[in-house]
């Protein structure tokens, strides 16, 4: 019997939590949490994703600002908008819209994040003391994930979790956190990636299985262990002449046919998705939190 | 047939290297690289691996400074004396030698240490570049061992490696240097810990095994596939009457038993120990070199 992580019912709980928190704080006389993103260019990919983070904050009644750029946008210029941001007190916390322009250099700008605005979780403070197990901002996407484990009260102690890729803000933070003495945590962790020789000989020993590899159903049934816990973290465009679109949105998972052999499966759409978005959320929240004091 | 991994040679090759890089440097008018260590109170094992580095320092023709203070020293002088080797232009690296006093907020004295002089590679700074696969300081026992892995020409792509330990001095950062895409790197890599379920059934399918566990003689030949990669990184004390201390060192390996079965072996002593010596003094180098510039 297998059941569907619902990443989107979750994540509408997480954000009636967040909109109770935010009605408290006004209250009690406290700051709006307010999130801003920074948006350079005009990719339609990463536009809609700025956009579900704006109405996202909106939802649960945080302040939101866009900040859009040219592509043609020097790198002094962007250094200037992060710093800018870094600087104004009404901003608890703020992201920059990967990918940037080629002409950009990323490492520089995200380096340039104040680690107590960075709720991407992307500025090396913050990955190395998750590397570390410190308090810090969790990349969005391996956050939502632990928390639709821990909601679902899916027991990952002891439990071999194997992961299929090495990305620095999924496949790599995921392995971090399940290695964690904690709840979730606890797992026995196994990174896969592009190099990885007998890869289904690695999925088929997975009790929970993460796939973070871009490749449209790639995680086959034959790769799954009966009764594994399955996350798709993938979001693929593929050709659909029945949209108006003429694509829609696939996993990394073959979905229709996995389904069947595992206990737990999240969707796509509607999986670590929308988590993505609501632990960011989350990030923002904490980020206000802190200056509370 | 079984090699030895020989630890104690390879970092003699790696010191004969620095002191040549020393004698350059001194012959440009450079500066010598100049180590610091703090010892704090008077635990017998943390002198002597004090005493270790500080005799590398004289070997490679660096300088070398021992900061000793009592067991009772406040937070706020240890984190004085963290200042003023932050300040010290003379001081290029310097490190904290681990454990500290129970009074003593360890985190806090290593998040002190300016990241440009941490040649341990525990701010997390460094911790965080290293998960992100940017240059950094590297921690001084990983670095070793893929020093070892790299000089023996031993071929890491593809191969599973399994390691036994989640600590973030070893284990984990262990396990983000194998997974990365260079060489050594591109492992598909396990990391098992006390909660591992079936341990033995991960280790058996190491093709290269880190043992970081310290529990002597952990890892028995039944554990081990043949023809594996075994990378021993327990420095364990036990009793041995033919001794004149009453005890001998041992690591985490049966060694005795495991060493016909495996391709390579890392001895205790004279395996790991030597190499996160010399990986140390190799990072005070280029702490110096940073600031030739």
């Amino acid at each position: 019997m297998t059941s569907i992580l619902d990443g989107k019912a979750t994540s509408l709980a997480i954000e009636a939590e967040l909109t109770d928190a935010v009605t408290s704080r006004l209250g009690s006389g406290k700051k709006r949490p307010h999130l801003a993103a920074v948006l350079v260019g005009d990719n339609p990919a990463s536009r809609a994703y700025v956009g579900h983070k704006v109405k996202a904050c909106a939802r649960v009644g945080f302040e939101s600002t866009l900040v859009e750029r040219p592509l043609d946008i020097s790198q002094e210029e962007l250094l200037q908008v992060v710093h800018e941001l870094n600087l104004d007190p009404e901003v608890d916390g703020f992201i920059v819209q990967l990918p940037l322009p080629d002409h950009i250099n990323d490492q520089e700008v995200l380096e340039a994040v104040l680690p107590s605005k960075d709720v991407d979780g992307f500025h090396p403070v913050n990955a190395g003391k998750m590397a570390l197990d410190l308090p810090c901002f969790l990349p969005a996407t391996p956050m939502g994930i632990m928390s639709l484990l821990e909601r679902a009260n899916i027991d990952t102690q002891g439990k071999h979790a194997v992961i299929l890729g090495r990305s620095s803000i999924v496949g790599t933070p995921m392995a971090l956190l399940l290695r964690r003495n904690g709840v979730p945590g606890n797992c026995t962790v196994t990174v896969c990636h592009s190099r990885t020789q007998d890869l289904a000989d690695h999925t088929r020993r997975a009790d929970i299985l993460v796939a973070a590899i871009g490749r449209a159903h790639f995680v086959t049934e034959d790769m799954v262990k009966p009764g594994a816990v399955v996350i798709d973290v993938g979001i693929n465009r593929i050709p659909d002449a029945t949209k108006k679109s003429g694509h829609r949105l696939t996993g990394d998972v073959d979905f229709d046919n996995v389904k069947s052999k595992c206990s737990w499966i999240t969707p796509v759409p509607g999986g670590v998705g929308p988590m993505t978005i609501a632990s960011l959320m989350q990030n923002t929240l904490t980020a206000c939190a802190q200056k509370d004091a």
